[in-house]
């Protein structure tokens, strides 16, 4: 089965394609990058951008379950509502085509990988490569932060 | 010209559809109502149910702009979360028509229609009733408060 992990934004939306044999088998690294939106054109043509980059995602990889990481924002109020328009138009994606949906909180992210909610980046970032049983840390950090989530969501599966 | 308000949420999607001869001609009343969702269903089903009842007041009433309440949340950041997942599937689909869009803050709604930024929901009800020469006000209330918005995009556009 084929997982996709979604970190979503509104600049920079991460990405993350992982396969695995079997629920609850050893996830494989597929693919990983990021959907970037420029800061100064207006909020529906970055919206569009990011829908129409996400659909393509989805008839590439053609995924058996998408794993959304929750929004998460205590101090910056309104970028996190900007997120949150970008994530509802990835949700709306993937429940259209009837692809089951896993949520997690990032704590929930880093307890389920790295077995601690506290884990920092790094530790994140080398268990992930770890798990992956790749040569390097993925690139860039929103990329590995969706393999994350993809990684989380294929435990559930 | 015609020009659909809407007045996003997640449990209620209010809308207004005006006419207007020419621009800041006086507007006139055509439609208004709610699109409501259920809360006992996933998150997914509610934005695709949003995205389909606004592609068909789109397909419906073809407007000609669109005005669409910004959101303005300073207490419950989750909500204001959710409802920001519905407002990025508005904004995308009314975007991807290539019908221009206006957004007003609800203090600039307030004063463009009332002429305070404090106005209170009555009396915006009534500035609105009076604006649309109706014998009565708008029901339900996310209906008026998106005839408000129409008004203000009237004049802008």
């Amino acid at each position: 089965m084929t997982i996709l992990g979604i970190d979503p934004g509104l600049a920079t939306v991460g990405f993350g394609v992982i396969t695995q044999k079997a629920p609850n088998a050893d996830p494989e690294f597929k693919d990983c990058g990021v959907i970037k939106t420029p800061p100064k054109i207006s909020l529906g043509e970055r919206l569009l951008m990011i829908k129409d980059d996400i659909e393509a995602l989805l008839d590439e990889f053609k995924p058996d379950a998408v794993g959304i990481e929750e929004l998460f924002f205590t101090k910056n109020v309104t970028n996190g509502l900007l997120v949150a328009h970008a994530r509802g138009i990835i949700v709306e994606a993937v429940h259209r085509r009837g692809i089951p949906i896993y949520d997690f909180t990032p704590p929930q992210i880093k307890n389920n990988i790295a077995g601690s909610g506290a884990a920092d980046k790094k530790q994140m970032q080398t268990m992930i490569q770890r798990l992956l049983n790749l040569n390097k840390v993925p690139k860039p950090d929103d990329a590995a932060d969706a393999l994350g989530v993809a990684i989380c969501a294929g435990r559930m599966a």
